[in-house]
């Protein structure tokens, strides 16, 4: 059996931040989480390095590596999402608080220091949040990028428009100039959009069979689930909302579930109107470089069944 | 029975400005037109007045005003579309250069002077191509937007995207300050999008029943429509290819076989990645105003129907 | 004697506006005023059409054509600036509401009407406010571009800074797409910007000559003055406040009393924070064309005397 | 005699920082270089690293740390400056390549680790290059933001306009995102402008004085100032070429030879055609806050004469 593959984490969690994690923690052969690194995004820096470790804890993984990054984009204010994600950004259910500590040093730096201490092509970027973190990495190190295996983000939309304005995808518009200088930087990039993740809704039965594990982190991931969806349940009317980050650790373990395209994509950082879109040339209209693989369709059964039974490993 | 209703068509042909002009060439009963614009567009200037008067002297219609508006958009460069349209804008069948005349005056002012002299609330403009002529009588003329009853406009995309870059649309693209003034002009606006046209395609059994009319301008509709689909044809490996511009005054004949949404829509004059786009807020997402109903759902068979119908009455 | 110079005078009145004028009136064997248009500007166009006929009335010229125009910029809403000319844009004296009417059709109509009908090359326009009604006429007849004598306007401003922000002059940050387009359009342009009219200043001594003239206009413009320069004598902290419009007229009747330099003019379309800046190539630092000649130097005593000299006449 | 001030000194040698960081030296009683820290700009980082370790060596400084920082702007392409500079930012003189080493670590880290380490308040940046490693450092750590005593910049140019482009000084045109994220960190800034800095003239009787101390940096620099001129004075035709960067450690030295105002600047990071221009609120026309004091006088023969026996202490 191969060695599995060695990822680091990056997120703000946020319930689906959450889930993501939990369907690494639940993947122990395929992926070796070298570390997660916490951004500011769905809620602030001081939340989402307390919900990674509650998260850690809750799974028992008091192992992990966990790292503080960036409080804030590189060139802008920091906007949150609350209002979908409740105050806390884990809202739902009861949780203690972490007593887990933090990881010395910087998020930065550990993105850095893996890199460059991991053999070249062996580490894969998982991020769940705004590219802040990663942007930074690339800007003070330049020369991780070629080093790096791949990079997976949940972020972005463009058949389906965007979620926090109508043009613009959350992660992306949170921290664009982060997004742009990523997708500028010749990476591997795989993008788990919107179009993709509205596919993959929490509907009542798929929730039903991860409740049915009845562990303490199925049922705290179900919780966090029903709290989560209702945003966008009242929004758009559908039964279930949308689960955006666990398809970037999705497609590592069973990349034949999502269907895409390389394209380019072109990150808006100068317009209010559509600040944040990614522009995805899907029909090759224009002679801009592929620098993505975009993804379009999801087998959104395989998917629900693959995080049941993840879920139930841990 | 109603009288029928005062249309002022804007138009740059293109083959498909062609067909709606002739659908409503073929609605007589339904539609009165006051007059025919031209704009630059699809073609310049030069070729767009020459495209109408073709157009109406193929259908015998030699008693319609045609009126020459403005030759490129208020505040940029002309761009132009003979990759889709051909040379000519009309290209496809054999046409002769045209022998009716120009009517006196500039399309804007004939847009300003009919306006005035109709009764408030009863003018309808049916738009086809870029925005300028009515921007341009708006701005000279403001007392006439409260005058009109209603503008249908073929022209953006949201959920497709775009047809000039990944973004835009062409009509909106080519003159996005003049669509900018229209939409905040608080004129009772109708606009059938490539969301909507992309679902409207020219299936090889839908034009043989329109060269099944046998008549001189069905045939040569047909010419047009064959050069017409090549380009999308190619580019998104369809059955036909949308046809955009005779939504237009389907609409008005038929609005049951079009659904959509009072919403919101921007139009991106800022950034030059997403140039021209129309920014649909279709969920709802912003508190800003609405200002358009937006299509997005036709009935392609109705629609086709209706099109062989009428074209067969000329 | 050489015939008088053709002009058509567009402007916002304004008190400057009004000295400009009133310097042409007293100026007939040098200029022939064709007609003078209005535009939206210091004050709505509503007061800078009473505005300008209260001046015509004021020197006795109810001969002279008045034109309404524009009454918003071309792709912007109107801002105006009461907070310098006071409530009716001509605060200060006293005066008559005026009785001479407009003339019928629109200020941009007669622009083209006369570019056309007057010999080639002959016609040069003053402008003293946003740039509006010249884009809209070179907009609705391209053709009359190189029937333009030259343009020579007061607006802009480099080395100075703006007056309405740190970065942009009013005229051209109230229509920065209007001017954008006449310095793209090829037409000779003289500009009187800021840098130059800073050197005009209403010195106390200055403006006593103007009253000992004595007579009716002279004794109103002199009360006007009184009043618009309070606002930049507060702001600067100089004594007497610049006077910036008649430097246009001054430039047509005695050229050697200003210096500057041929070179590229840029204006500032996107923006907020530079919004309508113009941007000028003083050092010849791009290869841009050089499209304006920018004027910088004034004999400000040699002006004053002009001025005074002049108003005397009328 | 009071402790001398701890200053950092953040450069992309250049002629110009050459001589910034020779004023430093000579002043030891009033100055402790805590250390140089390079960066991406007039000419590429493997430069300006060199450049630095180059005068360190010819002042005989080899004990000073020197750290390489970020080598190109946090969100754009690096540009860069030989043709002013020269191909390797200090030609002019004859120069060995130098052999002290850089010291371990990145710039970023030695001025968060620094202003950490030192007591609040104590420590000044100097900043003669593009604001990268400072912006890097504040997004890295914000909290040394409240723990900076003062940032002295050249940068910048508001009534000279600019020099790499007609609105925009070079230093916050190459990272106009560095510089914004610096003019709105609440650091207190000391800005010397191109408006400063054109009258700080390297007049031939200046160089001479400086030519006759006679040492080897002395005549090094003299060859280098030689070298630097050339290019300003054949754009302005004037006697001798700006000396820009010198003026901050001169500031330091004697603040009372310069004098200037508390002001609004914000940086134009949208537009292409202003990028990077400093927008100085210089007649306190907005409300905007006062975040930065812009000098815009000099004494350029006390500037000048300070720099010559400064020099002659090396």
């Amino acid at each position: 059996m191969a060695a599995p593959r060695k990822i680091i984490v990056d997120t703000d969690p946020g319930q689906d931040d959450a889930a993501a994690i939990m369907l690494a923690f639940g993947s122990p052969d395929e992926l070796e989480i070298l570390g997660i690194t916490a951004v500011a995004g769905n809620v602030p820096l001081s939340l989402t390095t307390r919900n990674v470790r509650i998260i850690c804890e809750l799974c028992g993984r008091i192992d992990v590596r966990i790292y503080a990054g960036a409080d804030k984009p590189i060139a802008r204010e920091l906007v949150t999402a609350e209002h979908v994600h409740g105050k806390t950004g884990l809202d739902g259910p009861e949780l203690d608080e972490p007593t887990m500590p933090l990881a010395e040093g910087h998020a930065v730096d550990f993105i850095i220091d893996t890199l460059k201490s991991e053999a070249p092509g062996t580490v894969t970027l998982c991020t769940l949040g705004p590219l802040t973190n990663v942007a930074m990495a690339l800007q003070k190190a330049p020369e991780i990028a070629p080093r790096i295996r791949e990079l997976v983000m949940m972020g972005g939309g463009f058949f389906e428009g965007g979620n926090i304005t109508p043009a613009a995808e959350f992660n992306i518009y949170v921290d664009p100039e982060a997004a742009d200088l990523v997708f500028k930087s010749g990476i591997p990039i795989v993008v788990m959009p919107l179009d993709l993740t509205h596919q993959l809704l929490t509907l009542k039965s798929r929730v039903e069979r991860i409740r049915e594990i009845g562990t303490r982190p199925a049922i705290a991931m179900v919780e966090m689930l029903e709290f989560f969806e209702r945003f966008d349940v009242e929004k758009y009317g559908s039964d279930g909302g949308p689960l955006h980050d666990p398809s970037v650790i999705a497609y590592l373990l069973r990349p034949e579930l999502f269907k895409g395209r390389e394209c380019n994509v072109e990150i808006e950082t100068k317009s209010a109107l559509t600040m944040g879109m990614t522009v995805v040339d899907w029909w090759h209209v224009t002679d801009r470089k592929r620098n993505a693989k975009v993804m379009r369709h999801a087998d959104a059964d395989g998917f629900f069944a693959l995080l049941t039974e993840r879920f139930a490993r841990i």
